[in-house]
């Protein structure tokens, strides 16, 4: 499980993320403040604010935690099976619990420039996780030309984010491997 | 041009879906009143609630309005002709203008299930403009096995709806060309 990174943050980490997790479940994005997360988990304000100056940096370091943890840099030795593991494990991810609430603060980035940095961020984090991937199945042999990493970890995501987020019709396991599948082997001509 | 439906609606309807984007442009989705568009459009209040009953298919029928002016099914004879100039218009119509005023709604679809039918139909629109692209491309022999037509619409607007709406970088159309060459060959095994 490469890829995961320790979690920086204080003491109590765990405590003020499942506070900030509660808190947007409950109120929303727009309701949450830092004095909220501060009473709800027991942990003195200043100590918050040494850690994040705001609120934004707060709910992005909450959501990278989550993804440190459910969303692990997939290795199952073969190219076909890390993109539908990625793919798989993402469509779970933005259904249901921190991936769902952090699809709907994404989808709400508009025009405020802190979430789009956020959603910058994150999508970052995906595409590093791709990278991963085909950098490992061009060392095996798997890739033989080049590939746009980025383009490449839309592609992946994208359809996930249509269906988690717009449509609320979240991607199933078959539709995983279709796509999965199509991407590795082009339309049928 | 096919897909193209002819408008349905009242007489002043163009002037209806213009009053419909200025005051999105605005004022936003959820300020946006029937009132203030029959004041705004100057067609009466009593007229518009007779095609349109609430807010939601007001606004609906304005994007499929802008759509079918806008995003004609492309016809250019070859497969890669019509799926780039898909991803292309899309790209271009989610960054600016009514298409960005669309994306805008359809990112706050949160809870709502009136968006969220909206942004169902829309994406339903979508779908048939690729399942038409597919049947002629299908019909010349360029296709030979099948195509889930819903997943190749995912995969050709995920990444453009991801770059437009989420982290407003939009797509060029050099990335446009290489989506099209990477679901068109597959990846480079």
């Amino acid at each position: 499980m490469t890829g995961v990174r320790p979690a920086r943050g204080p003491r109590g980490a765990e405590a003020i993320h499942a506070a900030v997790l509660a808190l947007l479940a409950e109120e929303g994005y727009v309701g949450l403040t830092v004095e909220g997360v501060a009473r709800r988990s027991g942990i003195n304000k200043t100590t918050l604010y040494r850690w994040w100056p705001s609120k934004p940096p707060l709910v992005a370091a909450t959501f990278r935690h989550a993804i440190a943890r459910d969303l692990p840099v997939p290795d199952t030795g073969t190219l076909r099976g890390d993109l539908v593991a990625l793919v798989r494990s993402k469509a779970a991810f933005f259904a249901d619990g921190p991936g769902r609430l952090a699809a709907d603060v994404l989808a709400h980035t508009g025009a405020d420039t802190e979430l789009a940095r956020l959603a910058d961020e994150l999508l970052g984090e995906h595409c590093a996780h791709v990278a991963e991937v085909t950098g490992r199945a061009r060392a095996r042999g798997e890739l033989t030309g080049p590939v746009d990493d980025e383009l490449l970890a839309d592609l992946l995501l994208g359809p996930v984010w249509l269906r988690a987020v717009v449509t609320r019709r979240p991607l199933s396991g078959a539709d995983a491997d279709t796509l999965v599948d199509t991407l590795l082997a082009g339309l049928p001509r």
